[in-house]
């Protein structure tokens, strides 16, 4: 069988690593790769990625890309945003190419707009391709494996997600984002001025659910607050004094009819052993019967979220053309292939 | 929206239970019931079910309740293996009605008997419906949950799986499969003669997830030994003395290449928690990123069964015709519409 072509469009951490794997992968061959960081454009892809040579330079004009080398599916890591990756995806799709895109807004896109989702949808199917958003999260944890638990139930009064993780790994654009190492006080006016952010994705795990599970949500209420550490903790990109802040508590609360159903936690933090909080995933529903599941540590945010792009592809070749999410498609399923 | 037509055919516990469940929801309508059970036969149905009278009564005849009801869907819950549900399923499907089976070889049918299961694809896809085989077990927790969890992997080494649960509600069948009560000599010519079988599904989850996951097995060889008390266990339909037999341990050990990938554990006993065992259900996958997940107590299984029967309804409903298995279809999903 002819290997499925790729293109990757953003070369970050999550493309990057996109772009790796799927080079790894006997059944996938990377065709493309499209950057707009100046330092990349013209290189070699593989160097880029700190691997053996591609022989494919690095290109920066998507379109021309999608002309010259046709892929079955480009993989979008640029943003977090509908509003950001939606001329992206109309431009893959134009190029009559499927779509993965990690933009945690596009994990159930409904949830954001559902005119522009509805407008993807009619331009996927106009153009025979089918759209998928995914991720580690949106997409997996607190949305599809929460779904896929939900199926053994005869009833369901609520369920709860909690995600514990260690930011320590990332780098200076999450450090700022979650308002680590910042006071208290700074930590309030990031959050009134939007510049910390916390966890992007709670609208769309919970829209999500609530499509899959049968629920009408009245809304969706999201808190976030300071975790404020008592000990000093340390990463390659950050320090946290005590009395400082570690990381960003999110929360989101939906309700029906006025009736909590939903809680989804994502306390974000760098090294919370420091202070004995093990990491991990966790998931409650109380219903008939009661599921308790503890995945401990977490699922890596980083390696997760590639990985589930990756294997996702087979399913959004397969699937019927048109804008879908995770609810839609055959349970994930790790993509052999492997290069020994 | 009009509610789907549900035929359930084997009223013993599990069929029992889906008529059960389905009676009780908005967007389903129980059609009819069959049983071959002069006690059920000619009672109403609601009756049979220890519930509210349904104006229906239970009938012998499947081919006549069939032309009768006209299901949209078709619950068989009569028996474990293939060569038993297999007319069944074909008189179901000739009367143009999907098929959700309980049978464990059904799960991956492939598995057992690779000729029936095509004959069973071609006939439904020229009769335009999906036939289905699932459950908690194969179908769900050994199977389909591990397959989903692989998702977000780079790579798989060797894959664990874990169900340790309690066989205390079960009744005398089972109790006389699984050996409960019998000395170590008598579960020996049990498993000798066949009248003690252990766990049915290691055949068919293996091979599911091997499909899934691109492997191609070498051989799953099964190890089944007693679980000896060395305490007193009671329950409704057992009483097991010390130096007896609670249970039976159950092994399947799966390979590619000659080298191990996949382990799958059952020990089946009655009142675990007499020695101290804690019930549940694990998963433990060795790669990149490696998972391990921890369900406590584990899915009942009885409960389960019944619901991912129900919830897989609009699935199947929604499938593109012929057999299919459960990594096949959308994420399972509570389906909704209980009736308060």
């Amino acid at each position: 069988m002819e290997p499925i072509r790729i293109m990757v469009w953003g070369l970050g951490a999550m493309g990057g690593g996109i772009a790796r794997l799927a080079a790894a992968k006997e059944n996938l061959r990377v065709v493309a790769g499209v950057d707009r960081d100046p330092a990349k454009i013209g290189r070699d892809l593989g160097e880029v990625l700190a691997r053996d040579p591609l022989d494919l330079v690095v290109e920066s004009d998507p379109a021309a890309a999608l002309a010259r080398s046709k892929p079955d599916v480009v993989a979008i890591a640029t943003g977090s945003f509908l509003r950001e990756v939606e001329p992206q995806i109309e431009t893959a799709v134009a190029a009559g190419a499927n779509v993965i895109c990690l933009a945690e807004e596009m994990a159930y896109p409904w949830a954001v707009d559902a005119s522009a989702a509805d407008r993807l949808d009619r331009l996927a199917k106009s153009a025979g391709v089918t759209v998928l958003g995914t991720g580690i999260n949106p997409g997996f944890i607190l949305d599809t494996l929460i779904i896929a638990l939900t199926g053994v139930c005869h009833g369901i009064r609520r369920i709860k997600g909690v995600r514990i993780n260690d930011l320590s790994p990332f780098g200076p654009t999450v450090m700022r984002t979650q308002g680590v190492g910042t006071t208290p006080e700074e930590f309030a006016r990031g959050l009134a001025d939007g510049s910390i952010v916390g966890h992007i994705g709670f609208q769309q795990s919970a829209a999500m659910i609530a499509a899959a599970v049968g629920w009408r949500l009245d809304r969706v209420e999201e808190e976030r607050s300071p975790i404020v550490s008592t000990v000093r903790r340390q990463t390659e990109y950050a320090t946290v004094e005590p009395g400082r802040v570690a990381g960003c508590r999110h929360l989101a609360y939906g309700y029906v009819d006025g009736e909590l159903v939903l809680e989804l936690e994502h306390p974000q933090q760098v090294v919370p052993a420091a202070e004995g909080v093990e990491t991990g995933d966790y998931i409650s529903i109380t219903g008939s019967p009661g599921i308790d599941v503890a995945i401990k540590p977490e699922i890596p945010g980083g390696l997760g979220t590639i990985g589930i792009a990756v294997n996702m592809i087979p399913h959004v070749l397969a699937a019927q053309p048109g804008l879908v999410s995770m609810k839609d498609l055959p349970v994930p399923a790790f993509f052999g292939g492997n290069k020994m």
